[in-house]
């Protein structure tokens, strides 16, 4: 949904699909353009043709790619690998993933008590790949330890505070997608945020696509524990929210005026860099919002193309 | 909450602690007396004194007694183990659990299509039992099959509508409490109701009382759906909704302005009774709600005792 803080577009957006003058104009106002992924570069396992030689465009013209993502199941690395494996060159420096904008947001802006530093994960391995590299401490996550029904036991020295199961220097619960997701966790996550641990998420996304349709996303993880507390929402790190751009400003140092966020979705990608207050934002038809959102929905971007290998034809 | 459809209760409630001639009127007018189990009966393991006592006196008189209980993880002939457990004598036809109202609202008020008859269980034992004495058709539940993470395969096969993962005869997903919650359940939950399942819920209890605190509970498990279909809430069978007191009346055939609904919680189980215009509501204080609460809140009972063995004292 469109932010209800946030007025509704009513300029048409410039379309460039074969505009070569009007691609060049558009080229030229930026430095840096932040790329979401799925949907723009490729859908699923597949590339879209033309990625890689308009990202060379830009690169060419001096500038700066960051590709940024909500999937928090990956490490800045293991996304890496995985533009690599999809013929995409690129490095760690310019991934931005949502477990990389929560370790920083954790490690950089929030501030916890000595004695309050660990962090209890509900989420897969890129979450605490990240922390670690911000030496920040953690529990839960794929540690194994977890992996179990929960026992009469538990609800007992759950219920008692016992240390062994509830670490009194648990000071965030950080919940981003888990597919390895159980009752133990939540009850273990409802627990540190009762006893006074912030509670953030790498973001909200309610759905995940894959596989050409949608699963649980990392939205659905935190659900339950907000329909808990009484509806408190996570802190999310994640696209749209504007924490994210926070660290990824922090992190690059660029000019928002001279930065574009390029998207295909309307409502996350494309309000992302419009409530970032960024100078452009450029929408592409080969994933989720169509031409009519872009023209006609309540979030638009400044210029659409029909695919990102469109940008080519400005030559 | 309290519900916004009902106007909130503006009467001071009967205090009947210590007033005999009080309590003899108000018994007089009941023939039937609906308990709420946990804070009314006992807490966790722990009988209040006086409850076996107190059911023998209105049993002695000729009233009906029914256990309601939101908990869906026993069926009625398990709820009769735990009241005999504590020592409680009772029959499974005292006992309406959400498990057994659900297992009624699908087998007698829903109408499905012949070949649309199968029920997807989130949920435990209880649910399944209590399906089968209704001859329905189901699967999910705590079949070991589904105690497994999701696979790359089980994308491909889910997106594809392969009929061995979804089968095509399922026309509900029934959500209870599930210990065994996990992603790949929740997955398939997801694409039966976008194929077209009714999405139901034993209850949408957001926790669970165990060990003097909070677990996660049934609507917790039903969250994470609600949040990716976009808000969409299951039609619940349990307290307060009204849909588990038809149930109760269908079963017992009782005349509502001559029953009587007892509970500790104001916002569920007086509410409860409000709704669903039952003669009269009595409050008990060995549970969730507190004399405020009775007294001034939202939502308040036609009258009110400190402990349930209070109306001991008629004699």
């Amino acid at each position: 949904m469109a932010s209800s803080e946030y007025p509704a577009s009513t300029h048409t957006p410039r379309y460039l699909t074969g505009d070569a003058a009007g691609i060049r104009e558009f080229l030229d106002k930026f430095d840096v353009f932040l790329f979401d992924c799925d949907g723009v570069l490729w859908s699923g396992d597949h590339l879209f043709p033309g990625t890689n030689e308009t990202l060379d465009l830009l690169r060419s013209k001096g500038k700066q790619v960051v590709f940024v993502t909500n999937n928090s199941t990956k490490s800045r690395a293991d996304y890496v690998k995985k533009l690599e494996g999809l013929g995409i060159p690129s490095s760690a420096e310019e991934v931005f993933s949502s477990s990389y904008s929560a370790s920083i947001y954790i490690s950089r802006i929030l501030t916890l008590p000595p004695n309050k530093r660990k962090v209890f994960i509900i989420g897969e391995t890129g979450i605490e790949q990240e922390l670690r590299a911000e030496n920040i401490p953690f529990l839960g996550g794929t540690d194994p330890a977890y992996q179990r029904l929960i026992t009469p036991d538990d609800y007992k020295r759950i219920a008692a505070g016992d240390e062994s199961l509830l670490d009194p220097e648990v000071g965030v619960v950080l919940v981003g997608l888990d597919f390895h997701i159980n009752y133990l966790k939540l009850a273990l996550a409802y627990h540190y945020i009762r006893r006074g641990a912030v509670f953030l998420a790498t973001n909200i996304d309610s759905t995940l696509p894959n596989a050409g349709t949608l699963f649980p996303g990392a939205g659905s993880m935190s659900a339950p524990l907000s329909m808990m507390l009484g509806g408190q929402m996570p802190v999310s790190l994640g696209k749209p929210n504007q924490a994210m751009m926070e660290a990824i400003e922090g992190r690059f140092r660029f000019d928002r005026a001279r930065a574009c966020m390029v998207g295909d979705r309307a409502n996350t990608d494309i309000r992302f860099g419009i409530e970032g207050r960024l100078g452009g934002t450029l929408g592409v038809l080969t994933g989720v919002s169509s031409r009519e959102e872009f023209v006609e929905g309540e979030v638009r971007p400044a210029a659409f193309v029909d695919r990102l290998a469109d940008l080519l034809g400005c030559e």
